[in-house]
């Protein structure tokens, strides 16, 4: 029987868990590809025949961060439920998941101030725009949500979600800066909570 | 009578204007010290005189155009009126400002991506976040605002206003952008916009 996961690329894998745990203990900057190859038990030149360079670990490191938040975070939607709901729960689990990442989040955190991974984190950031922009204009078409431009409301959702995700990492708590997301999320309900009595009062009323 | 301006700050001021003319039309990378100074006129030591590297250039100019757009924002402040319309105002006076700039809005576009200048930024960053912060710790103390952490809120929204501000720079259009800021800031009043009769109405009903 075939092996499922061929050597190299188990070697591969060795080398980006055991640096993902130096640079989260100890802060991207001060790790080298030595100290890497070293820990991981392998040679320079066997890190070199996987990686260009450091931040060609890093990069591919924070895109399998990202790809392993984004997916999980996308399979709490239940079709057929409100937006609102959705992406309140869809952040709610992406902040789950980044609390089970351990020390692998600090790392995420530096990521975003870190040059040479910011560049590439751009690419995944406009994926998300993208994928947030369609469920947004889709749910303003059903009038579910308030008739607002889709485009600049999922940039600014975007910039909500990640200001909220460093508070909760600068803070190590998660209830503010949730409260705070939950509240502009629910401001975006076409009608309030109890659409149907607050409307036939007001109809009744006027 | 004394002249005003020091011949050298005169010259400090060249380059800096020069300089931010180069970054706006053709890209902060791809302009060189060299051609700084030949524009402005002046000799590549009299640039050095005064700045450390092209960076040096890049922060002064960023530093001075955030002063410029806060203390603008900031003095649209009118004391007495409600926190949610003082904010509104400033950020509609932020985008009117920055509509004035002319090209060196594109220099302040581009400042954010630049490594060395948006670590300085981060500076700027941590002054309005304290100041924003200060304002609505106040203002949800007044019971004007839904009681959320004013910590985690004046960042959420430092986050909206970039990523509004991205998207009016990036579509030359303020409106959409505008839109979904008001509907946000309108979201945190803790008295809807006709509160007493709201209230009354419910009142009587229930």
């Amino acid at each position: 029987m075939a092996r499922r996961v061929p050597r190299g690329q188990e070697t591969r894998a060795r080398i980006l868990t055991t640096a993902l745990g130096l640079f989260a203990r100890r802060g991207y900057g001060s790790v080298s590809i030595e100290e890497i190859a070293h820990e991981a038990g392998v040679t320079k030149g066997a890190v070199y025949h996987w990686f260009a360079d450091k931040d060609d670990i890093g990069r591919e490191l924070q895109h399998d961060l990202y790809e392993r938040l984004s997916l999980a975070s996308m399979h709490t939607f239940v079709p057929g439920d409100d937006v609102v709901s959705n992406i309140t729960r869809a952040f709610d689990t992406y902040l789950s998941l980044l609390g089970d990442l351990g020390e692998a989040r600090f790392f995420l955190r530096d990521a975003w101030v870190i040059p040479a991974l910011d560049q590439a984190g751009r690419h995944d950031h406009e994926d998300a725009v993208d994928m947030v922009r369609r469920v947004l204009a889709a749910a303003i078409d059903r009038g579910e949500l308030v008739t607002l431009d889709a485009d600049a409301l999922a940039r600014v959702l975007l910039g909500v979600f990640a200001e909220a995700t460093l508070h909760v990492l600068r803070t190590g708590h998660r209830r503010a800066a949730e409260d705070v997301v939950r509240h502009l999320l629910e401001s975006l309900r076409a009608t309030p909570a109890r659409p149907a009595r607050a409307a036939m009062r007001r109809g009744a009323v006027r």
